[in-house]
């Protein structure tokens, strides 16, 4: 509430006033969102733990990096965990590529067999407790559910008790048949269009790419149904999928997320719904939570 | 309301007495959304003038087809058509993917010469009356609007007064430098991402791609700021953009979209908002106007 306060104090100020609290910085307007985040503070951000960063390598020399989500999916994201560690996602193959849908990477031959610390039946990570998350509402209402909002640099929605990962672009989902399979984490797919919200609750999330979305979104469309590559048309290949705490420290790839409990997340929220830069001539005065994305960085070396 | 209530009569319906209503058919699940579009009778599709239809074919031998919106913004749509007649579309190139935004075209010299009937200023075409449209509310809470629902196999919002088109996936719009300019539709944009509905207003938008997203959403993003391609980068050119009706009646493309005041639609809304298929284990029970996109199909030759 204090963050909200401040930010609309800010906003609401007759000009006399705001000009008197703003004495020391030049009469300006109000920042933008990308100006708050290249001027937020390094506690407003978070690393990204390296045991928690899937970097998957394609055989077009492309790279995705995909920060893994324990707290929403502790089963599913050991077992990705220990998929890396066994170099089994070597060789497996982009399958599918479903226009405003999703691009999913599996084992196409469906035989090749899991190291066996995989839990071939996990429990079906839907959703989790919204206690000690530490959520954020996002102050704007949601079409999906009763609350949506950002917990631990997640987005994230609630019924008021529980909570789970919203399917926005770029989170990473666990592919799987027919209920009541939850997939084991060995096939996953990052959405690539319009968030398919109707998703939420009936997969478990994993976790959101942070870099190479292009890598997964550019990628010509399947012809066959959902998306599907027609037999015989080549398909990019995982030359490796590593975990960046079994990298070479000196190579490591390392990003940051806007910590969601900064006063600087809470100002860059309040930017998004409402913009006033020069182009913006109407602001929209909301935002829904997949528009609200927190801010990505690399890590400074 | 006589749409609504028989379709949640069938669902709310106890099995006993839905089986003596549905007595002539055999005992079914719901149907889904596909099994309506399949279902839907002709005279829930209405086919799309061919002079509201722009055809753009690019030099990558790929196909884009775009239904314009006469409805929403009129002097930019007599603007495209003027411009599509007299070629001027020819040579033009794509100059601009960014991930998760949109692709853009245009002049990339900005020097091209617009033809003499073409309205150098029009009027910013970003709302109109909601009266007279025939609007339908989706009848779930929309994040940006009082209100989302569709009219004429558009996707709308309103605050009761005026009424816009939202920009969802597949939307086009006009782009423009800073206010109070509003553009020709000399260049003009699709999105290829999460619905970025703060443009909702601030944009004139004049179309949807029926067609073709692929050749748009699957391009290399560009590396250049706002996702431009670098100088000296390939850029897709457009070899011909032509009104269906100025093309031979033969070759013409045609498409229709579902009729947004048909019972199918509002039983095919009602069932994208609530899935029962063997997939789905908790229906969302809400839709948001960008996942209920009117579908579109071939109109049969």
């Amino acid at each position: 509430m204090k963050h909200r306060l401040a930010l609309s104090l800010r906003i609401a100020l007759p000009a006399s006033l705001a000009g008197v609290l703003a004495a020391a910085s030049p009469p300006s307007k109000p920042l933008t969102p990308s100006e708050i985040v290249a001027r937020a503070p390094p506690s407003a951000w978070a690393a990204v733990p390296d045991d928690d960063l899937l970097v998957i390598d394609l055989d077009n020399r492309q790279r995705v990096a995909i920060a893994l989500a324990p707290d929403f999916a502790p089963v599913h994201v050991a077992n990705i965990r220990r998929l890396a560690r066994a170099g089994w996602f070597t060789g497996i193959t982009i399958n599918r590529v479903q226009d405003n849908y999703v691009t999913q990477w599996g084992d196409a031959t469906e035989k090749k067999p899991l190291p066996a610390d995989v839990v071939a039946h996990p429990p079906a990570e839907y959703e989790r407790p919204l206690k000690g998350l530490g959520f954020r509402a996002l102050g704007y209402r949601d079409a999906y559910a009763a609350q949506a909002g950002h917990a631990g640099g997640w987005p994230v929605a609630t019924d008021g008790k529980l909570a789970w990962l919203t399917h926005c672009y770029a989170m990473v989902g666990v592919g799987r048949n027919l209920a009541p399979d939850t997939g084991t984490g060995a096939e996953l797919y990052a959405v690539i269009g319009h968030a398919p919200r109707h998703l939420d609750r009936n997969i478990t999330t994993v976790g959101r790419v942070l870099a190479g979305m292009e890598a997964l979104a550019a990628l010509p469309r399947g012809t066959e149904a959902l998306g599907v590559y027609k037999e015989g048309v080549a398909r990019p290949a995982i030359v490796s999928a590593r975990l960046a705490a079994d990298m070479p420290a000196a190579g490591r790839p390392r990003f940051e997320i806007m910590r969601s409990d900064s006063i600087d997340f809470a100002n860059w929220v309040s930017a998004r719904a409402n913009r006033k830069d020069d182009f913006f001539i109407r602001p929209a005065g909301a935002v829904d939570i997949c528009n609200a994305m927190p801010p990505v960085r690399p890590a400074a070396k």
